[in-house]
């Protein structure tokens, strides 16, 4: 192998590549980054054996040449010190070279670095994901969706399908659920079609989160490919395999209650700001719970603590209808909810002091944000 | 007690306060922050046993009216959880009241916590340190001392005088000396003329970092008293006081050689980026080695570890003068010195491969850094 790279450009694929890079891997191999050198472009392979991430660098990239090719090759690296060398070598260039032994020689400024590599024979092959079930969704609405549900799924491994995401598809809509079974998160993508012969895809919580660092929010499409236990995204020269979680999600439809005791209609940003402070105290008291009562006009927050304090602080309902109630909740369930819905008026409703309760945008049902209550009277 | 206070001042206040203050203090009243309150002014006392400091409110601050006293008294609160609650408060004034048993209500906007405080009576009394043996540095000058010397303070306890910086008073001069035994900082203030009758004062690193993070680059003098073992830093509405480092520092003085063998002028920034590159291999292979070769006019850095590879990288010289060397030393050391050297030019004298090599200034000998070679030809 031998070629000229730019140095800015390769540096920030490296670092989308090293995403799917860990260093405590069981295989030693997969610590390392993969480089495939044919005559017109570069392949970054990294992979932790649950998700793997390949670039391709093509010579050119809007028009400016950006690689030079004088001989293919492959070679495999040590991932992360591969990737601070080409960070920190001086020059707008940098220069790979096999040296023998799987060697390569990296060249930049006055700088020259030879780093022993592995036998890329010995680098396991990528899962292979065919196209035929395949949907496509906007960048943009792709990130949207993990950040409206991603943060529910359960961080715990004692049920393994509840650390994915669950993607349902209808004729006509799709369905993202997460739910660590004491809060869930429900997006609705509607207007959907979609040709998905299969009825659902757990995708696991940390390829979400790894994808979301690395796809952009834009227009751009990116191909969503399915296959018995994989999942393919294709974005732009990125592609991002996942493997799915195996098992069967539970039921979560029955979950949401019809007509409403009481509901709630209130500033996103105020009563978040609210739930935050009155949450310094109960989780000064090593708790996240804290305790809200309606009553007429009037919604108060509260929580006690016995040898820390108490504290009250009234928030002003936009609308409030129905029954007075007393409810308890996870003050952190209730701030990753609101922050979960990106608009500035939300409604709460509930169905009784002991029944989950539902937190969406006043005007639209894309997002359900549900909880369950603490038990506390 | 019952006071109102401006929140975002407050808050800056108890913040600089919190940098005394512990959680893991073996006297629990500790992690309290304590607050008197007289007729016309709020005094924070924050402190962790060698490190106290104190804050004086007074009702106005250019002019504006910042402390309203309807009742004076006095408060010691858990410091962080009250300082959050101050922080995270809406309104732009913070109201605090006394309640029974040592507790506060604290509000702002539509907020009322209470939180339980101890008893002030059982908050030990700051150590007390006259003013007979003083100086005054300029805050900004304070600042570069220490930004100069307390890196190269010894992060062990083995040799616990050696985890201060040495103050020297000379009769027009003052020397600030930090070393860790295998590196060592030298920082003189020349044209200082004081009165002070002791030799030295051993101030501890820790409690310079964290005075450095407190007083601002600024012309505005500190007065530095210092009594039999404690010393009292005096900035604007600001006291901070820390114990000194009992024991005979080291004669350091006869560590530095006259007569260089090899002498190198080269530019600081560039140079620190050569290392810092060279040093990634040498890190990569689990140490901090790097080896410079000097020979006519080259000068060349390498690293050479079995296994992971080799790195050489020649570096341009504004200045080279008498005989070839070899020398090897760690390299976080070379990294740390030329960043405590605030000049453009760096000046290197050697004095053979095993003894310890200097690095100043090209134009002034205000700060000398001193490193011992490693021992490896």
């Amino acid at each position: 192998m031998q070629i000229q790279i730019q140095r800015a450009y390769f540096t920030e694929q490296l670092n989308d590549v090293l995403k799917a890079i860990s260093n405590r891997t069981t295989l030693p191999i997969l610590s390392g980054i993969k480089i495939e050198v044919s005559s017109d472009k570069l392949v970054l392979i990294g992979s932790n054996g649950e998700i793997s991430i390949e670039i391709t660098i093509p010579t050119e990239v809007d028009n400016e040449e950006i690689l030079t090719v004088t001989e293919p090759g492959e070679a495999v690296l040590p991932a992360r010190f591969f990737t601070d060398i080409v960070k920190k070598l001086d020059g707008d260039y940098v220069q790979l070279k096999s040296t023998d032994q799987f060697g390569i020689q990296v060249s930049g400024g006055k700088s020259n670095f030879v780093i022993s590599g592995s036998n890329p024979d010995h680098y396991p092959l990528l899962p292979e994901v065919n196209n035929e079930e395949s949907i496509k969704i906007a960048a943009s609405v792709l990130k949207t969706i993990i950040n409206e549900t991603n943060f529910a799924v359960s961080s715990s491994e004692t049920r393994p399908v509840l650390t994915g995401v669950n993607w349902q598809f209808f004729d006509e809509s799709l369905h993202f659920t997460a739910t660590d079974s004491h809060r869930l998160a429900l997006r609705k993508l509607n207007d959907k079609e979609n040709s998905i012969e299969i009825s659902n895809a757990i995708i696991p919580g940390k390829a979400l989160h790894e994808l979301n660092k690395i796809i952009e929010d834009s227009e751009e499409d990116v191909e969503i490919n399915f296959s018995q236990n994989q999942v393919l995204f294709k974005y732009g020269h990125l592609r991002f395999i996942s493997r799915l979680l195996e098992g069967n999600y539970p039921d979560t439809s029955r979950l949401f209650p019809e007509n409403f005791e009481t509901k709630l209609v209130i500033n996103n940003n105020e009563f978040l700001k609210a739930i935050d402070r009155v949450s310094l105290l109960a989780l000064e008291g090593g708790n996240s719970a804290i305790k809200m009562t309606i009553d007429n006009s009037r919604v108060l927050l509260s929580s006690n603590s016995p040898e820390i304090g108490n504290v009250e602080e009234e928030v002003g309902a936009l609308n409030l209808e129905g029954e007075p109630l007393q409810i308890s909740f996870n003050s952190r369930y209730m701030m990753d909810a609101l922050r979960a819905i990106p608009e500035e008026e939300v409604s709460i409703e509930f169905f009784g002091t002991m029944k989950p309760f539902t937190i969406q945008s006043s005007t639209s049902n894309d997002v359900v944000q549900l909880i369950l209550p603490i038990r506390t009277y």
